[in-house]
């Protein structure tokens, strides 16, 4: 069990906003839930799940929503700790500790605040290392883990709970509740043990982020080497740098879609375009898929290196565009079904970013 | 305490279509479900709430859906039971006995079937002594009583419950799930107990049922004096006898929307229009209301006298249109705001029957 120190926490929010690709939420609005939660209740404790019971209850919680209402909505915080009392008193036993469903984005810190609060440390794991749209798209759906029972509640006393036969179903009830109760709430789901974390969550995500976020401080900071250090650390690499000469985007069914089209600075001739559902999906150069979800697409501002999300963009806006493979726990059957290009829709194979090099 | 007869069943169901007021499901496929279940599990037990213990708990059971998924769909039962026993389970509390909610309508049959299986009796209660659209439409909500904790279940295993601010939030809830569920699930709502039943419920309404559905079949048998012996123990009117010239029918948001216009059988210059929101719910002749809701608007056919449902409306239909006065527990403060036609969007004034004669 360990600290989480306020330096920490910075590097998490910028580690965060990265590993959001452009969506998730604003994770300095999580930031500020946290600093307050830290004052009051003291700080967060981070466990790793070797550290407790193998049979303890591990619940997570998270903010779902459109994009669009929880940035202009900031949480009363009261719905966090309301969903996860609600399932916990739904399955008939307290839990041991929260847990992050989507460490990318907010939602990467919305637990550690919630955490302090119900008096619970939080485990460094995750089923995401970065943000999806829909509560499916977790490793825990391709170990065959529900995320039923879970709960939905708002700021103002309403609370669901469900039961639910498929992962989808979950998903489908879930926003169906959300889009009644102000589109930006309180969700408790995958309700499991300490041992099934231990065996199937991605382990280590939150020393990830904050580790991630840490070397782009480095960058941002404009320290030598930073930058290289930055992409060894993470498997990344630079795929293009370029401005900004379309976007389109709207709002259809609760999210946020989209297309951004670069131009290289140096090379007019090349161009990048990029699919948005609430995060960067796919990033085609000359009508090729080069990074392909559930890889990390990530926009970085040209001249402070600072991650841009999908709301934030603007045309002429210089951009670095940076690829990160995905958590290796991603890696398995099932994985291109449930989060490849193809789960969304679009007609593209994955393209695979391992053996890259920067 | 006493069974109900299948003589009686037979009578409820012509008196539950005819309080569908032209919605409400269909009472036949209800009864069937009420015939299998006797069969299978023993007769139904009708009970008033002075016989039970006052502080025992009470809960309902009813289909919620879109009509037309409802009429095509036959309730498989398991939905039924299903949330009564979530809704149970998540008070922590067995039921004395089912209710009701809507005596009108395929709803009125269904506690009955699902009752039996789960061996418990009847109150001769409900809420409505008709067929709303809308689950805060009760008189329950005039007294205050909450509509959640609440559950909705489908076959399959599927189960949410729900904790909610409002009836009205309750409503869109529930709502918002059934269109994820397939638009026709159980419902579990109103937990009370036999006490409240007894202080705010409409009184004998199963009674009422099988003694209107009674009259009706000797008015369909062409016994001599019972029509006007049918009016006489309802208190309702025939208000106009003519033929559809006109039907304009559509479904938005989950209900049934529509206008029918009829001419009379005699004099071709008049005209009633009846607008229709799953249920018949404002009768005009020349332009003025004459029966609004909560009172009830019944189409019999001219020729048989069997209720008819909108569902069946078709052009040149030969119909008695007949009102009959709601139950007199409607008549409180804050019923026209819940149920009266400016609830539903019509800019109409409610036009009392009380002191209607035959």
């Amino acid at each position: 069990m360990r600290e989480l120190t306020l330096d920490d926490l910075d590097d998490m929010v910028i580690g965060a906003t990265l590993l959001g690709t452009g969506g998730g939420g604003d994770p300095y609005i999580a930031r500020l839930m946290v600093r307050q939660a830290i004052e009051k209740f003291g700080p967060v404790q981070i466990v790793e799940p070797g550290e407790l019971d193998p049979d303890g209850l591990v619940l997570t919680t998270a903010v779902i929503g459109a994009p669009t209402v929880i940035l202009e909505k900031v949480p009363a915080g009261t719905e966090f700790v309301a969903c996860v009392r609600a399932l916990a008193a739904h399955l008939g036993k307290e839990p041991v500790a929260l847990m992050p469903i989507e460490v990318g984005g907010m939602n990467t810190l919305i637990p550690l605040a919630t955490a302090v609060e119900m008096g619970l440390p939080v485990i460094d794991a995750d089923s995401m290392r970065r943000a999806f749209p829909q509560i499916e798209m977790t490793v825990f759906t391709l170990a065959g883990i529900p995320a039923a029972p879970m709960s939905v509640a708002d700021e103002k006393g309403n609370v669901v709970v469900f039961e639910t036969t498929t992962n989808q179903t979950a998903e489908k009830l879930a926003r169906a509740s959300v889009m009644q109760l102000g589109m930006a709430n309180g969700i408790s789901c995958y309700p499991m043990t300490v041992r099934q974390v231990a065996a199937h969550g991605i382990q280590g995500s939150m020393s990830y982020c904050v580790e991630l976020g840490k070397r782009l401080n480095a960058v941002k900071r404009g320290e030598e080497g930073a930058f290289e250090e930055f992409l060894g650390f993470s498997g990344g690499k630079r795929y293009f740098s370029g401005k900004i000469i379309d976007i389109d985007r709207r709002t259809t069914a609760g999210f946020a879609r989209g297309t951004v089209v670069l131009e290289d600075l140096q090379d007019a001739d090349r161009v990048m375009r990029v699919e948005i559902q609430n995060e960067l999906l796919i990033a085609f150069e000359d009508g090729e898929p080069i990074i392909t979800t559930p890889d990390l697409i990530c926009f970085l501002d040209y001249e402070t290196a600072d991650p841009i999300t999908t709301e934030t963009l603007a045309y002429g806006q210089r951009i670095n565009v940076i690829g990160l493979p995905c958590a290796p726990e991603w890696h398995q059957p099932g994985m291109l079904e449930l989060v490849g290009p193809k789960a969304f829709g679009y007609d593209v194979d994955y393209v695979s970013m391992e053996g890259v090099t920067a």
